[in-house]
């Protein structure tokens, strides 16, 4: 996979992937969204209804936290009936998370009620929730948000505001390829890194496409498509209760289902993961207190994976982010996040670039421009490179420095 | 093992361990220390000297970074020659670390210097070096100082004092039991934390022991100790590259020598934990910006070890970290951070405390008092129970709270 310019990415097979800069979980055919106030927040939109035309294949992946809230649980359960899901509920306040038999109930309910309203299976709901935890869904609130809620074909920004919590900013992406000839849209909104008393950061990510594909393969692109992207940001090290990435796929363009072995798998398997990796970069760039967002390539690991668990060390060191914040081209503190990570480095092979600048060689340090290195750091994107030469694994990895404003946020939330 | 009032604790088999509060390395027989000024750091002592009368049997642990540092290669050589150290020399401001093969010269020199000096084969003298990484060490200022310093009977003090570096206080502990009917003393320097442009914290811990034990045995004794105590603690969640505990056993007390089979073995392994773990705590309690001593204490894991890992899950946890500093009973942020652990958790079964209020039983929240909750955060020591039903596994890990002050340091050090 290669990248031209003009947000132009050529798959191997030469299909050609365009980035639709204003697109969203509407862009693909055959979808509605809203989002409205229903009284959980002060005066912020708070619901949330994602709508389908038809039974849409379904994929998703859940926090690995086990304590894992009652909203995960029943979408794994409508899931796992049909492979099919046709509207997507979600509230922001409450997160229904450790909140036990009677916040599994709650779910239940609310995924009920959407089904009542729209004359379909209870199994075709997914529910979602993010939010403040240990605290029990405001069912009158549920209802109304159940009953009022429009889906439209122009709702996507409500959708995308209503998910939020103390988000900064929306965040959606959307991406087209060509599968058998025909053009597809793969769309997605997001939430993250927004501190909820007393909670941690929920990730929330909607998928859409219009591509026709079976749930199980949908799963397969999804799994590996989260793996480099999702999976691969860290604001602070934190997992959630709450975390959920849903795709849907309603095959309203009618092709040959996608399947690895069709001829655009793998164009479609690199857009849809463009679309995840684009909505990861805004989460992490949106962490709590952020002021850049931090990008760590790693080549020559002895294994993709390794690649990853390397990234993911040095971009999640809290030496490394308030070394960034504070413009310091520290690879003192690159190295240290390196040596005690599990992968297998071997410190007299290794290269370490912030920016364009080598720092670091064969275990030692380069002489480097101090004055050129705060000026790369003083951007809102920076990027940091290590070369090991241990074989041919590649990753990257994304997060942000940690400012004054991390700590306020978080320790004076309550106060 | 159980402990009573005034520092003295009952080991199973009724030994009698006691705390000497004013002890320190110096308090075994047979040992010497002292520290100068060398001109590596600006006025304060930088260069320490740690002698024992006779070759003492020797154990180290070290750091598990990839980029193990020349002085750790070095000591590692001399113990393995003979298990033999008579002499530890350390400087502080420069950590010969990342310096390639000039470093590891250079750390070679300093051994064979101490070892000229005082007429003694080359591998009874263990090296360590703290400070700076990426720069080599000046030499003429370590030749001045391995011709300088002078160890006497008193010293302590100004070994404890070279070998720091931006810690704000000395670290000692000393621990007394009786092994054939004798007193031994174990004693223990430390040095923790501080961040050092363009480096991060190292951690090095001297133990001193007037016991007879060979050096295999005391390895076995030491390496279970650090596992309950300096491998407990976390300031960021980083490691250096310099990281290294070493204990000497000179034999001045003259008994049946300590093996697993000893009688007294489980009384000097017990008072060996708490040297360690009493230096351990002073570590964390120092860390950088940190204003407290945060510990956490898990029962009822699958494992010894599961407890352990979860526990510094909990301390570890920047979210934990800032809410303790903002005195906030944030029950939500510890369960986030058992539930991220890869140790066996059910929801359903976990208590937690703060001090003595149950807050989270059973999967859900508990009603409890927010003011007592405050009151209890704000003290020098903040004490996290957490109770789970899976097992009999019990473990504690220390940590501190996330402040201004972390980031202040972290971020400006080089403005």
């Amino acid at each position: 996979m290669k990248r031209g310019r003009d947000g132009l990415i050529q798959a191997k097979n030469t299909q050609t992937i365009e980035k639709i800069a204003d697109g969203s979980i509407l862009t693909p055919k055959g979808y509605k969204a809203g989002g409205i106030h229903s009284g959980l927040r002060y005066r912020k939109k708070d619901f949330a209804l994602l709508m389908s035309e038809r039974p849409a294949s379904a994929a998703a992946v859940y926090t690995q936290s086990h304590f894992q809230a009652p909203p995960l649980k029943v979408t794994q359960e409508s899931i796992a009936e049909q492979g099919k899901i046709q509207s997507v509920v979600i509230n922001s306040a409450v997160a229904n998370a450790c909140t036990g038999e009677e916040g599994l109930a709650n779910a239940y309910e609310m995924r009920r009620m959407i089904a009542k309203r729209f004359d379909i299976p209870d199994e075709y709901v997914a529910v979602a929730s993010t939010g403040v935890i240990g605290q029990q869904l405001p069912m009158e609130k549920i209802a109304h948000g159940c009953e009022n809620v429009e889906p439209s074909g122009t709702g996507y920004k409500d959708f995308q505001q209503a998910i939020l919590t103390t988000d900064t900013c929306q965040k959606h992406a959307c991406y087209q390829v060509q599968v058998g000839g025909k053009t597809v849209s793969i769309g997605g909104a997001a939430k993250g890194s927004g501190m909820i008393h007393p909670n941690m950061a929920t990730m929330l990510g909607f998928i859409t496409t219009d591509a026709t594909i079976e749930s199980s393969d949908l799963k397969r692109a999804l799994s590996s498509s989260i793996d480099k992207s999702f999976n691969q940001i860290t604001v602070d090290g934190e997992t959630s209760t709450n975390d959920m990435v849903l795709t849907l796929a309603n095959g309203e363009i009618d092709h040959e289902p996608l399947t690895e072995e069709h001829a655009d798998w793998e164009a479609f398997q690199t857009a849809l993961q463009l679309v995840c990796e684009d909505l990861a970069k805004q989460i992490a760039k949106d962490g709590e207190g952020a002021t850049k967002l931090i990008e760590v390539v790693v080549t020559g690991a002895r294994t993709n994976e390794e690649a990853r668990i390397i990234g993911k060390k040095v971009v999640g060191s809290s030496l490394v982010k308030t070394a960034v914040y504070g413009l310091d081209a520290n690879w003192g503190r690159i190295v240290g996040a390196i040596g005690h990570s599990e992968a297998e480095v071997d410190p007299n092979q290794c290269d370490i670039y912030i920016e364009d600048q080598l720092v670091f060689s064969n275990g030692t340090p380069c002489p480097f421009s101090e004055e050129q290195a705060t000026e790369d750091l003083d951007n809102e994107e920076v990027k940091i490179t290590i070369r090991l030469r241990e074989g041919d694994g590649a990753g990257t990895a994304w997060g942000c420095d940690l400012t004054y404003d991390y700590v306020k946020i978080n320790a004076s939330y309550r106060t």
